[in-house]
This record gives structure tokens, sequence and C-alpha cells, in this order.
């Protein structure tokens, strides 16, 4: 359930500062400690789980409902808040720092500091249907009785 | 159920062009013709919804259930996947850009163009206690019966 070295466990049984504003039996949320605004909130299953991986499918559907409830509460909070984003990183490759599953949800506004890029070129339809057809494959596959762990591809 | 102007819509109505990887009666996943990488997928509700405010509770749950299976998709695939980015723009200030809420899960790699910026200064607990307390007050407030809009902020 707890991981002795993880920071989000310890702030999890109280062991580790944090500012809470939603405590139940299975989610917390609490301020990030490095906000992208004022406001920025990060969202995680009490159970400890690394990432999408082990991550209970029930239990990230009740870290999302509280993210989502959450998004409605910066926008009613008086915080400047014309957006949200929600965030979450996936593995090292995609930025997680934290190795316990955690929801960002974070207020956006005119002026402020956050931007994603990318290399966002318009593909050929042909292309995408060669990519949807794997993934249909794969998701059939997983559904029929799934391979115990993901393929390397690096 | 069905907005006659939205891209999306027309989509889950098989009005328009897609190459979908996953249909259900409520959620409907396809590529996105603009990806970060390739695999990079959309999951949308069937029903329309702008956004976060408009979205049921339960029909968000069930998109980010299959946004959570087609992670695991992603990472059995064969395509290029050492992590995940799940992303949610809700609002012009936060970058969406079709206005019928989506959830972006795209894989990562070493040397992919996605990057993401903020100004990630650490802030001092009391300023998060702070503006914790200020969300415990608006949660509550929403719990004990939401007001109808949200407060304009700009
Ligand atoms: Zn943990
Ligand atoms: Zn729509």
């Amino acid at each position: 359930m707890s991981d002795d070295e993880c920071v989000f466990c310890a702030i999890v049984r109280g062991d580790a500062e944090s500012s809470v504003v939603h405590d139940d039996a299975e989610v917390l949320a609490f301020m990030d400690l490095q906000p992208v605004t004022p406001g920025h909130l990060l969202v995680v299953p009490k159970t400890h789980a690394v990432g999408l991986e082990d991550l209970d499918v029930e239990d990230g559907q009740k870290v999302w409902a509280v993210g989502h409830r959450l998004s409605r509460v910066l926008r009613r909070s008086g915080l400047r808040c014309d957006g949200i984003n929600l965030f979450l990183a996936d593995g090292r490759a995609a930025s997680q720092e934290v190795f316990h599953v955690h929801l960002h949800v974070f207020p956006r506004f005119a002026g402020d500091t956050f931007r994603i890029s990318a290399d966002w070129r318009e593909r050929e339809r042909s292309e995408l249907d060669e990519t949807a057809a794997v993934l249909r494959k794969t998701l059939a596959a997983l559904t029929a009785g799934a391979p115990a762990r993901p393929q390397q591809t690096s």
C-alpha cells in the first residue's frame, strides 16, 4: 500500500508536510510545491502506484473524478483561472519526476508562463490509419488476455 | 447530444473522417491529425460537452478509463513508447482549440519534440497553505450547493 522511499506516500501517511485540499479514503489532493500558477494541485491515489501500468483502473477513475471536481473549484475560487490544464507524466521519458502516479490540475490565464511545444505537422490519413490498425490489434490482444509486461522500445 | 458545428461530433456521427482505435456506447478514441508523436490519440465523450464545466462526471470517468487502457496499449504496441503523457486543455486560455472536451494520450521517447516549460519556483509553505485554505472553502461551498456559474477573473 505504502512505499517507504516515496515522498507522496509520506504525505499520505502524514509524515511529510503538505497543503491538503481534498482528502478521502482513496484519494488525496494537495498543492504542488513548485506551482506552474497559483492553485496548481496534485491529485494522487493513496495506494502507492508508480504509474499507469500498476495503477488500479478504479483508483484512476477516482483520481480523475477528484481532479474534475477541483477544476470546477479552481474556476470558482477567485484565483486567476480562465482555463485549466490536466497533465499526467507516466515514466521518466514523459518527464515524471516523483514515481507515485499524480494528476496535475492547474489554472491558466493570459500571461502565465506555462508553454507546450512540439512538431505538430499534419499527417497523411494513410499513416494515421496504419497506426490505428496497429493499436486496434494491440487493444484486441490486451482485451483477450494481456501480455504480462509492455514491450521495450529502447 | 450532438453539436452541428462541432468537428468531433461530426466524427462521432461518422460524418467526418477519422482513424478510430476504440468505439463504445459513450466514448470514442481516434488518432490526432497532428500528432506530437506517432500513436497520439484523442479520447472524447460521444455526448457533446465543451469542457470540464459541462462534462458529466461519469462520462469523464469513462473517458479517463479508456485513456488509461490506451496508455497500456501504446506501451505494448511496438510503437516507440518509453513513457506516456495525458493532457487536457480546458478553455482557450489553456490552449483548447476544439471545443468538444478531449483527452490527449501520446507516447514519449528520448529525442521526441514535445516540451513543457514554466516558471517552476518553489513557493513558501505559508503561501501554499493560504491557497489551499481558499480552495478548501470553495470546495465546501461547491459540495453544499454550487453557484451556477464560475467567477470571471478577467
Ligand atoms: Zn507512493
Ligand atoms: Zn461536439
